[in-house]
């Protein structure tokens, strides 16, 4: 037992602390990647006063805070490296519910699709759906800004946060926001907090806005020989101004992983999948659907209109833990390109992939230009693990080049750290160290973080 | 000639510099309330490398710097109190335009409804429609996250922000986010600079995201007898899930203001006016636009559908001038209230007026709970000023005691500054000031604005 785990327990309910041997607090998904933390001891505050007492306790002792949502990072962002893990699993209350105005209340550790289930009975609609849903929290969605297949329509998480209550240095809970849809009097502080990745606070609650639900929602799936014909379909759904909820597609390598699975099987000859869908009023999805699915038939092996739209996202959300089973581990990233680049991020991932001699793939929300750019490795291989680290140096300086960014929804973590000064120019890195020094001047919140 | 202008002369042409002294440049549209200011040159710059060159000649020599876009506020931010006006106005070149993927690059200077004719000659929509789009400046827009009737749907100008080039301290040009949809590699500095007012830095050019544009935009409008009747409207259109695009109000003061000019004249006996609009395709439209007439009928004097939904808007943009000429001037805010509170804000507002004296109304963007509460004052009654000043601080109160915020849309800039204070938390306002610190610790942009 830690002294810092003995002195917490001394005021802190004894349920609340766990030992910092807690294995289930130390790694997220980027486990499978070999990457792994200690702790000092595992905190389980059941209230934002309660959270603030253990920041406070902590800023006041020089003690690290890694603040802990679902643990379904792909870019460590909650693996501990000593000092306290501060997990929300227990806040999951929804604070006020109005769902005649369209607006929800909940505390950071209700689980994503907890949240879309509870609004859905309303017939209210949370549009964020990132990957993970069952297990990610409200709260980590919050702190990386989650994206997800339905972001090209509906934004991103932060498009929906009307507030935020946060615990502060030195262990101040503060509310920035609230239950209003419009606030320009004072510089957006919640927009600062948002993707933040838990390195300038911790948020404990949230105001968030929702809509009433589409009627139907209706997926098109199109296969095709390659990323050449591929491209040119997505392509064809933009320039063609369908305003389709989503657009995503898989290369011919998370096909392959992932295709097993395939709700009604994967055509001879497939190498690149398009899901495209439309939603709304059932009138007009049914209009829309017919004209993607005349954008996607051009050069394409087939194009289908499954019935069952959540068997299809259920599949859309296993792809990622299928390639992992290809072998056993993957590193992974999200790069962002403008959208007109998209096949250039794809051929060049599995370019990268062939000059380090790694098997490669990528799969992701085209819409968005957000590709899963991806190599398998196998767990322990330290010398194939290092190859994957200058792979993903050429792959970051590829997105750079084509005009993007090294993350769209994973965020910085512990593993892009040193990209980050890379890809940010000198001023604005300058500016995010000095915001950072503002907002915990100890370097205590999340510390080895985004940046 | 004063010896700033003299020195500014020295390094740029001699069309850029214009006297201090030129009174286009030294009030907004607070005129209305009496404000006005004093400066020691103008600067029209040409490139975001000449207004670098400017802001960093300043930043030198300790010269405050007033951006300005299309002087069309109601909170006083472009008015200087001495220093450099910076106005962009030659700055309104589309630095890109690439319509198949939904994208336009464009300097800051662009007038709003200059980017919304461009982008509609290629099928596309740039949502946020402020009032006086044909003078305002899509630069002075971000600096004030600027809203309008279209925001209920679409969100505030802020959500179509791909990414910002900006001039800060001291005198140094980045850019922040870029042509991709998705970005989380740093912290949201994007947002930081967006409704900053332009105490931050200087705006100077925009990536936007932009929409396939809606095939029809068909509103309905409705007038009730009073406060009552009409509020319920609202709650019905809401709560029965109708996702209309605007979602607007008028009560009785404002309606007998600017009813005049009304197409098709208005009922007797009105004294509340919703406007509400279904946008989309044609057969969505027309379907969602029947809901919206049913959700309106209950309690209506007259319920009708105008077909021409360009001369409504155009009516609906003059209403503000409408109320000024009542009385050759007014004090008008855009306080926020939850949007289950905006009875209370609207009658809130006409017995604050009463309780000071005062001849009150207000109109705005009921879905957004954002009302532009209004005091009509007769130009130089420096005694019915001075009421108003204290009815102001009454109205910011029922804000905040109804949950909601001070500014909406307009901004703080001069006017609100004695406000913020109170609306904001402690906690919250030492950051603010401190952000104001990292990016302007010689407080030189845009001083006694906003903070």
């Amino acid at each position: 037992v830690s002294g810092i785990e003995k002195e917490l327990r001394s005021f802190l309910d004894a349920h609340a602390v766990l030992p910092g041997s807690s294995a289930a607090y130390l790694s997220d998904f980027t486990e499978e990647r070999g990457l792994g933390g200690h702790a000092d001891a595992v905190v389980l505050p059941r209230s934002a006063e309660e959270t603030a007492q253990v920041v406070a306790w902590c800023y006041e002792r020089d003690v690290p805070i890694v603040p802990r949502g679902g643990g379904t990072g792909f870019a460590g962002g909650a693996v501990p490296f000593g000092g306290v893990v501060l997990s929300l699993e227990r806040m999951t209350a929804v604070r006020s519910f109005d769902p005649l105005v369209w607006r929800i209340e909940v505390e950071a550790g209700m689980r994503t699709a907890d949240l879309r289930r509870i609004v859905r009975e309303s017939g209210l609609f949370f549009p964020p759906d990132p990957g993970a849903a069952e297990q990610s929290h409200v709260g980590g969605n919050i702190a990386t800004n989650a994206g997800g297949p339905h972001a090209f329509k509906y934004g991103v998480t932060g498009a929906w946060v009307l507030g935020l209550e946060a615990v502060l240095a030195p262990g101040q809970l503060v509310r920035v926001g609230g239950p209003m849809r419009k606030d320009v009097a004072g510089y957006d502080l919640k927009s600062l907090l948002i993707g933040s990745e838990g390195t300038l606070g911790v948020v404990t609650a949230a105001w968030l806005r929702l809509l009433p639900a589409p009627e139907v929602f209706l997926p098109v799936v199109a296969f095709y020989g390659g990323v050449t014909a591929g491209a040119a379909a997505l392509q064809r759904v933009v320039g063609t101004g369908l305003a389709v909820a989503a657009l995503e597609y898989l290369d011919g390598g998370a096909l392959a992983a992932a295709g097993g699975s395939f709700p009604e099987g994967v055509p001879d000859g497939a190498a690149f999948l398009v899901i495209a869908e439309a939603d709304g009023s059932r009138a007009e999805a049914e209009r829309l659907r017919e004209e993607v699915v005349d954008a996607l038939a051009e050069g394409s092996l087939a194009v289908r209109t499954p019935a069952d739209a959540a068997a299809l996202w259920r599949w859309r959300d296993g792809v990622s833990l299928a390639v992992t089973a290809q072998r056993g581990g993957k590193v992974s990233e999200d790069v962002v390109v403008p959208f007109e680049r998209i096949a250039e991020g794809i051929d060049g991932t599995l370019e990268i992939g062939r000059r380090h001699g790694l098997e490669a793939c990528s799969w992701g929300h085209a819409g968005d230009g957000n590709l899963h750019s991806t190599f398998l490795v196998t767990p322990g291989d330290a010398e194939e693990l290092e190859r994957c680290e200058r792979a993903v140096d050429d792959l970051f300086a590829l997105a750079l080049r084509l005009g993007g960014s090294i993350s769209g929804e994973h965020g910085v973590g512990a593993v892009k750290r040193a990209h980050v000064d890379a890809y940010l120019p000198p001023a604005v890195r300058a500016v995010q160290g000095q915001i950072k020094r503002l907002f915990d001047p100890k370097n205590l919140f999340n510390p080895g973080k985004k940046l």
